[in-house]
């Protein structure tokens, strides 16, 4: 009942994550065989992982996950983008991952406006628009919430930020693997995602950015992950994210038809109780 | 022979792991029972490690790696005490986490001294401390040089920053588990280690700040690690990175002797041949 929290590693991720503890365990940074061997499973996770987001392989940069994708988002182009302007919107019920860091910027001197949502969670397009200023550089908003489930117009607000030049990011750490997601056709320049949401190992993520898009790195070091995110790949654990990736992209319209079936079942029983009521959208709704 | 780039994980370690991909698969923040199994196994990793260093268990905070812990050191510090003073000190050897961190810093408005070696790669305390000026806040020295294997004489370093109110942070990723350190006797205030070079899993590790420490979290989020290192923890692998700690403690006489043993026939093998000389440092070396 709690999946939204963590999920268990699927049987088939794990078999697939085996061999890169000790038979494969090179530094993809290596030049030798072993190093070259973990390179190869490398760039095969980042592969699933492009492919279900419809995105480039080279658009995706793997992270320790969700909170450090999120970070990463938004302080590596308020950084980058400083010189455009300071200002930058989100809503009230993003993740903390999301509200703790545009504090964070806010004590380095960068603006924040937090839009708020309907009755049902629900963030208005036309807020975001008149919200946008000449100083604005980026604007944050969930793809689906990991309370109350609620799916917000995505591909709306990519559409006004990218008419207007504004970088989009989207937390998609709820929605990636359970609902598809099309970063090309819903406008969006940045997207975190989560592997241990989809039945992967903890301790992994990505975050996909736009070709093009200026960001600084939030780790240094030894210029890994394009530079954008130094230190030692976890490789174990990225081909665990991958494998989770690719079964959760195939297996999409039958876990969620499942998932909402149950979901259904449950809320109608809840209802027929006094004094019950449904939070969030009643059709605008992670299954 | 490349074991100080990565290692295999350990069978041992491996098993250790295991449960914690599927049958423990809590999140350690959830209260229910499947969290609170999950924090338990945290705090078990945790006072492993915190034993390794003569460390208490709250001041040990898990991170992504070595890097990040590097990451978060300089940049947790600089920014929690940049009203003191906008000065740090670190050596032209260290590792690049440290390097490019340093880099980051000064776009920032800090100023990084880089302290020469000698021939044998040592630094001289001497030079730390005519270095020192009213507004220096952190020195970083490597405790063993990644590439030549010197150990640097860290304890000596601690002392004279000790005794002058300034923060020492040392990266130990190379000589934790194959050389005892004791962060009280070594008046160290902040220490860096990795799992993956003691036969633990890759994208893992911990920074050890002394209580008492100011500073800034890099990775802001859900509050976890006391707020210093938001994000999910990454159960299985810092499960892993305790029992590998454990291990390589356990084992760190023989283990080293073994190694010195075997180092030392090749040197001498080497050095037989003409035109051949040894990098680094001939006994204050790393086994």
């Amino acid at each position: 009942m709690d999946h939204a929290a963590t999920t268990p590693v699927d049987r088939q991720v794990i078999e697939e994550m085996l061999p890169y503890f000790d038979r494969k365990f090179g530094n993809p940074s290596s030049l030798h065989s072993f190093g070259r061997e973990s390179k190869i499973a490398l760039e095969t996770a980042r592969r699933r992982i492009a492919k279900a987001l419809n995105a480039s392989e080279e658009e995706i940069f793997f992270t320790s996950g969700g909170t450090e994708s999120d970070n990463l988002a938004l302080i590596g182009t308020a950084l980058a983008n400083r010189k455009k302007g300071k200002h930058i919107i989100t809503t009230k019920i993003e993740h903390k991952a999301i509200l703790s860091t545009c504090e964070f910027l806010k004590r380095q001197g960068f603006e924040v406006t937090y839009l708020d949502v309907d009755r049902h969670g629900l963030v208005n397009p036309g807020d975001v628009e008149s919200a946008i200023r000449s100083d604005t550089v980026l604007v944050s908003v969930m793809h689906a919430n990991n309370e109350i489930g609620t799916i917000e117009p995505v591909e709306e607000i990519g559409s006004l930020c990218s008419e207007r030049g504004i970088l989009f990011h989207t937390d998609a750490v709820q929605s990636f693997g359970k609902i598809s997601i099309d970063v090309k056709k819903m406008n969006i320049d940045m997207l975190s995602a989560s592997s241990h949401k989809i039945y992967g190992p903890k301790g992994v993520g990505c975050l996909y950015i736009r070709k093009g898009t200026k960001i600084e790195p939030l780790i240094h070091g030894g210029s890994q992950e394009s530079g954008i995110r130094s230190g030692t790949e976890n490789i174990a654990s990225i081909v665990g994210f991958g494998k989770a990736a690719e079964i959760s992209t195939k297996r999409m319209k039958e876990e969620s038809e499942r998932l909402a079936r149950m979901r259904d079942a449950l809320v109608k029983k809840v209802l027929e109780m006094p004094n019950s009521y449904l939070n969030g959208h009643s059709e605008k709704r992670l299954p």
